[in-house]
Formats: structure tokens, sequence, C-alpha cells
């Protein structure tokens, strides 16, 4: 699956993915006055609002962007109507298309694990039929519980042809708590999130597509481009996913060094910076009748941020 | 609701739980043909077997039990049809007064723990509506990312009156790969679940309920005595949550440190050994029609296990 991504960032010249995470507060006052007449004011009615707000932001980026990665927390809130929603949306970007990075960050032991693969990466039995349950092209994983957690993750990898972004070093402000904790390491110290970034490196060698890079990535975040050099370097065969930028602070220039010389080795996350771009100063020009058209231009602008930052640093 | 939790327990005798983790390979031979003649070999089908399963399951231990932990991912891997018999699962026992802990291992940072805070444990808005996505009584979540990723989790337990077990030291093979590595700390040396544990019960401070005890409780794997027991220590006010009884080789003798005098302070999990109870040599003379005696039966064998370990310790 690594290699249809990588396809996928050459042929839009954007290594980027739009993060759809649906927060209630994004979508405009018209279409939750559309969903809301059609379904009433019900977990129904706020998962109709996701759909079609989604699909107008899918609509207008589909052809600009390689992937989306919709966090399945906003649509879970929502019960088993917001599920459907999520999985209405992963459909239907697939049909556009697009790659599919469900971000669900899930993780557990063995034959658990096994059943969380087979709900979003893989399939299961029923009798004499197979189905898909959620079906996207990636997952991210949690990886505090050891490769027992993951393993089962990369064997469906492997006979799905999928892949994985396995936590690393996260983005947000309390990540060092665990992560950044000094572990002892032979005769010397190092940081837990190296270990586990090593560790990845390792799970990936299964898994190596052939631009060079394994199909079981890594999460690291844009806040912290000190850690994120030094994973860079531990992981070189390791396609990065990169949340922060944006909102979080991140801007093209500082996640240059994620990139290998032909500008690949990771994608750039943005979520609310794209989808609620018309309730920022910079687009409101376009207004919340026209929110997609927004989001459209904030793609279009990320996208120059970035290539600019590579022009710059001559990659 | 750690005290309602305690009250079940103490009138039921009974500090077990059972998990409610329904594999195909578990539902016997006559309900999936039940099923399967109801709704096809479909994921509903697949979702038809597994409500079946645990309403008969259910049906003959509430009585015994103060407490369910459905395991989400077995649900999750039939997609849609699957998370609508969790929810289902979920409303059965709560109808039974069984206090229901779900098993989700969420964990992610800001504003998406809350919205996975919010359909586990708490509520959503929509328009001027508010409804329950999932409403389990208690949900067990992942502290990889921090005390960012918890506090969303706390907030909710606060409002709702609910709870959280924290993932601290699993029962799996691998889990010492990250969760036993020697972190630095002052002058000496620990390893990484003492650093997570005295979090816990940091955080715990702030949900501690009438019987000393903290809605914020801790994982601990029944496979790890030695470190189960500095945990105990560690954590004195947090309630943990055991697994690995029975198929994962933990018996009663080997976990009554856990507890304290009054036999409070944990709650073992059984999983396969009770749902699955009539596949094991022991209780096979109920046979597969009777799967649901089986599971009753295994019950009562648990609980008298874990009394006998009581009466031995002197507690």
């Amino acid at each position: 699956m690594i290699d249809k991504l990588i396809d996928k960032i050459k042929k839009t010249g954007a290594p980027i993915v739009v993060g759809l995470d649906p927060m209630m507060k994004f979508v405009p006052e018209h279409i939750l006055k559309l969903a809301f007449e059609a379904k009433g004011e019900t977990l129904d009615g706020a998962a109709e609002a996701v759909w079609l707000y989604n699909k107008e932001i899918i609509d207008k980026t589909y052809d600009l962007i390689p992937a989306v990665k919709p966090q399945i927390a906003m649509y879970e809130q929502f019960g088993i109507a917001g599920l459907m929603a999520f999985k209405k949306t992963v459909d239907y970007c697939k049909e556009k298309g697009l790659v599919v990075i469900g971000d669900v960050k899930r993780g557990d032991i063995g034959s658990t694990s096994e059943a969380y693969a087979a709900a979003h990466l893989g399939r299961v039995k029923v009798g004499n039929e197979t189905y898909a349950g959620f079906d996207e092209d990636f997952a991210t994983v949690n990886p505090y519980l050891g490769s027992d957690g993951i393993q089962p993750f990369i064997n469906v990898c492997k006979e799905e042809k999928k892949g994985i972004f396995i936590l690393v070093k996260t983005s947000n402000p309390s990540s060092g708590e665990f992560q950044d904790r000094l572990v002892k390491d032979a005769d010397t110290e190092r940081p837990l999130y190296e270990i586990v970034g090593e560790k990845v490196a390792e799970w990936g060698g299964q898994l190596i597509g052939v631009n060079g890079y394994s199909s079981v990535g890594a999460v690291v975040g844009a806040t912290y481009p000190e850690q994120g050099r030094i994973l860079r370097k531990l992981m070189p065969k390791t396609f990065i996913l990169v949340p922060g930028y944006g909102a979080q602070g991140g801007k093209g220039k500082d996640l240059i060094h994620f990139f290998d010389d032909n500008r690949l080795g990771a994608i750039i996350n943005s979520s609310r910076g794209i989808i609620a771009a018309y309730q920022n100063e910079k687009y409101e020009k376009f207004g919340a009748l026209n929110f997609a058209d927004a989001s459209r231009q904030a793609v279009i602008d990320m996208i120059e941020d970035i290539n600019q930052a590579f022009e710059s640093a001559g990659k």
C-alpha cells in the first residue's frame, strides 16, 4: 500500500493528507439545517451533517491530494449513526481514488489485535463468505503493548496489501510524559520514542515496497522538530505521517527534514486548517456557504508552502 | 462509578468480571444456524450470532457477577452490524443491573480524546438535544500519549459519574518490550510501568469514591505477579482490573496480592474461560446446546477458586 500512496503523492506533487475530523462546531449552519430537516436533531441528523460536510470538502479537494485521514473518534461519538457516516466517508474517498488512512489508534494483544486489524484493514469469514468491516487502506496503531499488539496488523497488511502508521512521538504538549523518558539502553540512555522508533523500523523490514519505504510507517508530530530529525535518521525506510501542521503550529519549512531528496518519506496532515478554513480570518471571504472552496484554497496554499520549503532547502 | 462497582462486588461476593469477547469459533453450531437462517451468512448474520450467544450467557450468569467486559474489537470486526451487537449487549447488560466495562483501549489527544470519552462514557449535543453513543460505565484507556490523552476521559467521568481503567502492565508475553524498560528517575532507575502506575495514582486523586478507591483504575495483567505486587503498593487507591486469569495462566492464589483485607481493590477478568467453557474438557459434559450452563458452572468455580485463595491467605 505504501507504493500506492507514493504514486499518488508523485502524481499530485502534494505530500499532504487532509484530516477529515468533522467537529460539529466546524459544520456550517446551512448544512446543519439541511441535515436536521431530513433526520431531526438526532444522532442520525448529526451523522448526516457530518457526511454532507465531508462530501463537499472531498468533492472540492480530491483532485489535488493523495490521501485523507478520517479520525474515527469524531464519528464514534455519534454512536452507530456516526460510524455509518465514517464508513460512507471511507467508501466515498476510495471511489474518488484517494488513499484512506483510518486514524483509529487501535492496539491490543493477540487475537484482539487480529480482530481490530480485520475490522479496519482486512476481512472476516462468516460461514462460507468473507466481508470487510471498514476497509481503510492504512490504520494508525498504538505500540504500548509491544510486538504482540503490532504483528497481527502486519500480518493483515501482508495478506491484504495494506499499511499501518505506528505512534512513535505524538504532537501533543504532554507527549513527553512517557515518550521522552530516558531509557537505559546498553551502556547509554535514550528516550523511549527512539526505542519505539527502532522497533518500528525493525517491524517495517517485513514490508518494504518497491520505492524503498515500508508499509509499516510511523507517526511523528510536526511540533517536535529535533526529535523528528533524530527519528528520520533512525528509521530511514519508514514513511512518516506528520500531524500538527497549521493549527498545531508546524509550518512547511519546519518539516523539511522529514523528506528525502526526492521529496518523499513523509506525508503532512492538516485537519482543521483545511476542513474549517472558512472559519479562519485568512479565508473568511469565501463565507460559510462556500466553505469547501475555502478548503480547496487552503489545500493549494499548504501545497505551495511545502513546495517553497523544498525549494529553499534545495530538495 | 467505582462505588457502584464495589457495591456490586460486595453483594455478589465475586470480585470477577466476565469478558464478553465472542470469537466466531466459540459460538455453538446451533446458534450460528439460527442466526444465518434469520440473516444469512452476512455481517448481520454474524452480529446476530454474537448477540444470541451473548444473551444466553448473560441470562445464565448475571445473578452471580458484578460486571461484564465486552471487548469491542470482537464486534468491530463485523463492521456496523457488529457494533450494533456491541451496543445491544451493553444495553442488555445494564438492564440486567451489571456494570459494563467497555474494553475499548482508546486513547488520543485533546479534542479527539474528548470525542472518544463522549462516545463511550458521555454524551454529545446535537442541536438542542443530547445523546449517548455507546454509554458504557467504564472504558479502558491507553496512556502512551500522556495527560492530554487521559484528562478528557477524567473530565467526562466527573460529569457523568463514570470510570476508566488505564493500561499499566498488560498481560501479554511482549508487554515488557516497552513497559519494562528501565527509565531514569531522579537518582535511580525504574521500569516504565512504575512511572505510568504512579501517574495513574496521581490522576486518580481527582476521583476518589466513598470506599476509598478511585474511579480511575488500572489494568495490570495476572501473568506478572511480581510487577503486580509492586504496582499494588505504588497505587494504593487504584482499583485494578486484572486480565489473564484462566486461559492466560493466572489462578486465584496467584492474584491474592491485588486485594486488600476486605477482599476489595481488584476485579479479575476471565473471557474464554467462561464464555467458551463448554469447549473445555472440564465442562464438556454440558454439551454445545447447554453452553451457557457450562459458563454458569465456570463462573461458580472461578468464584470458589478466588474465595478459597482469600481463605488460605487469611483475608
